[in-house]
């Protein structure tokens, strides 16, 4: 599974797009090498739309051909507390090696691919961009490298693309990249990161929490990128 | 990828439950080995509610612990006579090897085996049950054997219990049957085909319309297994 490079020919992609500044970089990278961008964003039951809102504000600012909002209800099938089962942790330890966190949303990943897959085939793209991370990933086993490279190969078999020799790329920017070098690599780019929203549990406003895992990673990117959040705690 | 076999201590599977005959067969074969049921219905933006309809007298009839019948409108993607888009083909001759037809709904199964997957792991069940079909498949990529072998790949990969060391199964019981087989295994079953519903256009009361490849491929099943259709087209 390659991270984005110039393809001959193959110049659409799907980006999922959440509101984060993560899938916001993904997509401006892609952007910049070159792809022609359809935005997807699933509203899966999150306890809080405050993300759906910013996933509009970023997919205007990278100039998407067109934006899709799907409904997904996964909070029918329970199992996370970010579709409001049980309470979103707060102040727990980075780096801590306690498994797999309660914010984690089965298969998540696999849905979201799985639904770009779609469009990516009826649109013609022969890739799907998504912003997953395998350094920051928080214990989630869906943003690991293996994972990403076994559903590239269902991809292909699943098509008609792939029945016809095509083949679909994830293309994954951020796999490798920390926190703070996503932030940089944005900020070079030009990227607003006022317009993101990383919070699990923000408040009625729509104002982070600043205490779950989400808003202390994001807190420390930026704190060791050396740049100030746009958004604050 | 093992065809239906008994499994130690794993006894719950989610059955995707469409209301069509093949799927309620599997469901029952699944039953029959002794797992306790769990179906999901997608409603995917069918350009009708009779399957609908069908999938619930088959989950009662399969005697299921839950149904989930979930909303996913792969018809904001487009590109197929399934959901919508050009007209149903009708009276296409069988086995001819004209590649896809139009009424291939793209990424579907990968769409439906993520949601499944995404219960299975709430629910602690170990497999997944799917009534796909390589020899009737009409020509669908995601009904090889090849891709259901990949996708099972990547269930392990992604889930929690991967992680964990478990397995997951995706158990596809009539991969090898011929639609004659099945008809004759289910009616060995006890199953009540009346209650199922295959075509892909049926008219403003329900009834199939005997003209597509569904209905088509359903009446020559019965025939030669020297079995009545208890839903007349």
């Amino acid at each position: 599974m390659p991270e984005v490079q110039k393809l001959q020919g193959v110049r659409r992609a799907v980006v999922l797009l959440s509101g984060g500044l993560d899938s916001y970089t993904a997509g401006a990278i892609a952007r910049a090498e070159g792809y022609e961008l359809l935005a997807l964003t699933i509203r899966y039951g999150q306890i809080h739309d405050r993300e759906i809102a910013a996933a509009r504000l970023v997919a205007r600012a990278l100039g998407v051909v067109k934006h899709i909002e799907l409904d997904v209800n996964l909070a029918a099938f329970g199992g996370s507390a970010l579709v409001g089962e049980g309470d979103v942790p707060k102040d727990r330890p980075l780096d801590t090696n306690e498994g797999i966190p309660s914010t984690y949303v089965p298969a998540r990943n696999t849905i979201f691919l799985s639904l770009a897959l779609a469009w990516a085939e009826v649109a013609g793209a022969g890739a799907i961009v998504i912003g997953v991370n395998a350094l920051d990933y928080s214990g989630y086993p869906d943003c690991r490298p293996e994972y990403l490279e076994a559903f590239e190969r269902l991809a292909t078999l699943a098509t008609r693309g792939g029945v016809e020799g095509q083949s679909l790329e994830i293309l994954a920017p951020l796999l490798r990249m920390t926190k703070a070098d996503i932030i940089r690599r944005g900020t070079a780019l030009g990227l607003d990161y006022g317009l993101t929203h990383s919070c699990y549990d923000p408040d009625a406003h729509g104002r982070p929490c600043g205490r779950c895992d989400s808003c202390q990673l994001r807190a420390r990117g930026f704190r060791e990128a050396g740049i100030a959040d746009p958004v604050r705690a």
